[in-house]
């Protein structure tokens, strides 16, 4: 994918996993700087399993499937939008992966 | 600014304009299946040209100054979140613009 195409799915899980989570929650970290950090996975895989994770600790997750519209196929998995949480408790499932 | 870095400020800018945003306009972004297209600009000037000019049309838009914690300096003006909107009215304002 293009560093555009990229920016694009990263939007699209920011604003789901944002839009799932509470008000309370969206209160707190607009509040706190709204903190993003961009990470990636190596397979497909990784990211169901970080969605599961995620979602056993109470934390907002979602999954990003592409339309298709443009450089990759109609269904492609792209991306996961976790959070807003405590970095605590992101760190906890995320800190072994590298930054984008 | 690395992918990475990019991805994240173009994270702040839609997350932004859309809590910016109407709870209908919100809830017909979502049923349509949120796109998203991602635009660059030569000048940051540019990016307040095109604030003033969605904001005229009634359009939610969002200046992001990052918090310098990396890469680029404290407040450096990095992206401008814009919409959701119809596409017609975004075109209006931004399809002199290239993809990222």
């Amino acid at each position: 994918m293009s560093c555009g195409k990229k920016c694009a799915q990263i939007a699209h899980a920011s604003v789901s996993a944002y839009e799932k989570s509470s008000t309370q929650v969206k209160k707190a970290w607009f509040s706190e700087g709204q903190k993003k950090v961009i990470l990636k996975v190596t397979t497909e895989r990784d990211l169901f399993e970080l969605r599961s994770l995620a979602e056993a600790a109470g934390i907002s997750a979602s999954i990003i499937s592409d339309a298709g519209l443009t450089e990759i196929p109609p269904g492609t998995v792209t991306a996961l939008g976790l959070g807003p949480a405590l970095s605590e408790n992101l760190d906890r499932i995320t800190s072994n992966l590298s930054l984008l």
